[in-house]
């Protein structure tokens, strides 16, 4: 009798251990003052263009792994498996509509512009009827999207595939940004990154993203264990497809790879100290003593800091690590008698894993009060 | 200068960290005396019936998770997609075959024949045309298969919503095995186990089943990270096609759900001896003295041991665990003069993970040289 | 150059990928109402009795691991190390003391009487002075801890080197009850569980422990990175010794052993609430609708349901588990014109992981509005 | 009934999930030709000097973690805990021998002179006496350790307490060389990495290190369910004290952080193509077509590869990654007519984290047979 029994509780056992199940999954990115801080991936394919999965496992992965919005932007001009899979460009968007509304996932009206470099192939969001983009000359499509009242977003900038030297930018990007069909651009794209797009993003004031791209399960090409899919998080006035759009045309992103995330330090330093709960241990620092400050660190990213300048009247450690979901120690040592004479004691780090461009990284201070 | 690079590297590193990429894990189960020990799952869906994902992505989770064969058992009389996806009973196969050569995978083609209980549903295996199975009589589809030649599996036969109150073996079943048309039965489909399946494969001599009949992609519905999908290992002579369905004709198979193996003792325990290599610490065990046994298990199964019998002249421990990829210790305490006779010491125990009925344990003797 | 600075990132990216380092960990394991919930282990040995770390290593061990307070509790009258490590039983106290205090750890003063059964091993807490438990008689000894005002408990009550045949409460026991020399009794100890102490607890009004009685370092006995020492939940007015020394002689405590934890209904029940976020879908159920409710479970414990009687008018699901730090859909399906009429819908479960006696689980109400 | 069991097996089972209990995990780095590939850490502290554990739990870990030698290595001259532990500078030695003997560790009798830079601290290995070390000059100490016929190390030889501003030799070190008193180094100390060292082990001529340094419990340092502790791989030949004596001497080591190995190409190159069993797809490669060789890696390292220049007549890939215990698939390319003409291919990888100098990968051929 136990053994039967020891059987049935080992495989329901199993079960609770192995299977995913029916959950999703919390990603803890706090919100920032203002803004919600929505975790989204706008490039996703489909069996309706080049894609291996039904448009409803799209969904169901992004309730899984705790996203808020998705765009599925099937290919206008690839259809590899037109042969079997017969529909209109709208059909992978009617396919996953019902169970986004069940499952309360955003999902966006896309479809992917592709073409050969220049401009190369471009995201088109919020569009109304993807059928209207299929037109000869690209430009024709993409002001057809823009007439839709589409944002726009440039594609794997540097996909070597169609720059294959170097990351250029063309001058039909140029005309495309005058004539208001270019909005934004992949910083990260998959499992690429491009360092040019994140300089122009920030110089020519496009909204930068990280998207996936996926044409797989995620899951085959994430370990969703331990990490995330490349997401774009959008600061939203509200949790609505209304609230993402202005978020996206007011250049409200940041482009999150792994524990890499890249965005305005006006955004990205707000996000950092949302993160965070200080305790900071009563008592004056003195010479020779010590001063512990707790920093929990309540996000999913690890936090890698790296002195920038010596405190003044006090030492800081030069490098400390902020561990996701865990508090972590600083120790201040005050090297001077000023120190006496202080009343907060400001430090400055930056930020190793957050980016403001290609080459520099968000530099954070922190102000402990010393009494 | 630096920063950029660090972008970079944390970038390269981080796919490295979570991209299971283009690659094959290594199940380790042996093989045994005479037989390659093959990972099989014989019930698998694609768009092409209910399931969610395209008939290649099947072969490569199949080759990334280290499978050795695969069945795509797409439902002859349930095409929910039949609206968006057009195409004949034979179409999976077809498309996901190139790959299969590609990849190596032994790709089976199957079927299933999905009616009310009684019968229920039926996977038919090696079929030569699945489009033949399309037939009113449930009786005529199954006899075409049988006429092709077919390995004939009875699914999920517990399924409570064929069988909601007691999982009961129909006449008609009686029927399907006196016209050689039942050859086996899955006592693990997806998450589910079947205690009566187990037992009735051993009465009526029917192959026993671990398959996932999965329908989304495999890694939503199995933390693969830890685990395995259910597989049925089977026994066969040779990596073939063939080797495959002499195996399974001769009921030489396996069902192993996460860490539960189910099959006949006589596959089992040859199975579990090759999964170890033992270190005898030399010397004779004398009374009040301890003799260590090292252990270790190459396989990817932790085997729960638990003690039948006392040794004798010895005291060996109640319960052990030899875990994966570990060694071991067995100690051995001499508890009577009779000790210093003997020239080998017998310790019986079951293997609470290795099951041969639906409440019966392997029961494995290790026999250790006494010197 | 480039390959230098790699080396250099990756180098560091180990680091912090590999060292647990200065952190400490977050439990999330939730206050309840009146009572913050401490996560403590009571029961602790160091190299000064047979234990085989250094005092300090028992505090840095639970800051890590996120508890908030410990006894270490040496052996009074086995001290195996004493030829190397001389000093006397309050030493590994003061050895202590001064790292818990710059941790913010409560470090508790004890000791463990260790003797024959009966009475077999006793912790003593809250001690002044260990030197003075040194007695020929145990009764001596236990009279002289509970002069100091200590909370006694009886240490592994069914420990098989002491009570081989089975787990018996001793006269000895019901003497020292009876002269408020007994207050509490583990019903775990390091990785063995004793149902009986689990009845006693609730017949005798004795408080229950789970404790490690860890004699090397914890890590060496419990795979941190995915579970918990054994720890007892108190349930206390104020982080201080004196709110935890109140708590337990108020017997507000729990058990808690990986997964499962034991205890009073009147404090698991508002524990279980309290760790759960309910998002109740709006809508009134209707015959042959569904209702969607989501429930995320913002404690590190899986929630093991099963429905213990169907609910009123609706069809809810036989077993669910509640995941931690994910959201889990609960549906229910109107199965009668009678649940049009309903202004809330309760369903029963009963936890499984949940214990409120050796046998019986704790049954919960979900009570949702139905409008 | 069925809850009390269901408890009973709940606890069991996790157990077997988180008690890391009794056993010895494998660490697959394969043996060379000619010699055994010994994992060992020359470098360990203990309560008897400032560590904060005692001795066997030094065996203990290193039998679990699956390392064949260990040194402890207690300080002559800073024991903070003498006040507590009375013991001369022999006795952790003999503390842990027994157990070192009933594990089949192999235990390195060593001591750490320890003074200020220059020379800094010294590890000397395979000393017969440590007491004898305590000398007030230093170079007496180290001749007295030679004359013992000891191995001698600079350990930590860029650890900022020592050379705040940059990692210098010294003269004295020179002399310490001339006068074979130096034997080895630490290119890994702990968390940290000294370049330079590499270097200087390269130039002149001494074993290369990585050791833990470790003082509080292993795993308090570093993630053992995903990573090892700093080891120096010692390659000997044999699994004797003697074995890796005269291997030390011979300057066979290799230094492994993490995934990063360091070492000789004579030593890498050898030990990578032992880690590989690779399947060479049958047929010629022609123009346009397309070759795959199966490549698995049998060790518990990922081996990062970076092409060095094109393949004649094929492509290969830019950069591809080996993962421990999978098979990578490597796709040839042919890219011109002369392909048909060739009889074998010759691929030129740099592996990243194999490191010949501080700045040097260790750059391997595949040839693959192409017929």
């Amino acid at each position: 009798m136990r053994l039967k029994i020891s059987v049935v509780v080992l495989l329901f056992f199993s079960v609770t251990l192995y299977s995913s199940g029916q959950s999703r999954k919390i990603i803890h990115i706090p919100d920032i003052p203002g803004y919600k801080t929505l975790k989204c991936d706008f490039h996703i394919h489909t069996v309706f263009s080049d894609g291996t999965v039904w448009p409803t496992v799209r969904v169901e992965e992004a309730w899984q792994e705790g996203l808020d919005a998705i765009a599925i932007t099937d290919h206008i001009e690839y259809r590899p498996h037109s042969k079997d899979v017969v529909a209109d460009h709208n059909r992978s968007y009617e396919i996953a509509e019902p169970l986004a509304k069940n499952r309360n996932i955003l999902l966006v009206r896309g479809a992917e512009i592709t073409r050969n470099m220049p401009p190369g192939h471009l995201n088109a969001l919020f569009i109304r009827n993807a059928n209207l983009l299929e037109r000869d000359d690209v430009f024709e499509a993409i002001k057809e999207a823009r007439d839709q009242g589409a944002f726009i977003l440039w594609n794997h900038p540097g996909w070597k595939a169609q720059q294959p030297d170097s990351t250029l930018w063309w001058e039909e990007h140029t005309r495309l940004l005058q004539n208001d069909m270019l909005h934004g651009i992949e910083a990260f794209n998959y499992n690429e990154h491009y360092p040019e797009a994140i300089d122009w993003a920030r110089e020519k004031n496009l909204s930068v993203f990280a998207n996936s791209d996926i044409h797989e399960p995620v899951s085959m090409a994430y370990d969703l264990t331990r990490g995330f899919r490349p997401m774009t998080l959008v600061f939203a006035r509200s949790r609505t497809e209304g609230g993402i759009k202005e978020a996206l045309f007011s250049r409200r992103t940041a482009a999150l790879y792994n524990n890499t995330l890249v965005g305005k330090a006006e955004l990205l330093d707000p996000l950092f100290f949302a993160s965070l709960k200080i305790y900071n241990q009563a008592g004056k620092l003195q010479l020779g003593e010590t001063k512990k400050i707790g920093i929990e660190n309540r996000s999913d990213l690890d936090y890698e800091l790296e002195l920038v300048q010596p405190g003044v009247g006090f030492d800081a450690p030069e490098s400390v690590t902020l561990k996701a979901h865990r508090v972590t120690l600083l120790e201040l040592n005050g090297n001077s008698e000023q120190i006496a004479g202080m009343n907060e004691l400001k430090v400055f780090y930056k930020v190793k894993n957050l980016m403001v461009s290609s080459t520099e990284n968000l530099v954070i201070t922190f102000v402990f009060a010393n009494n």
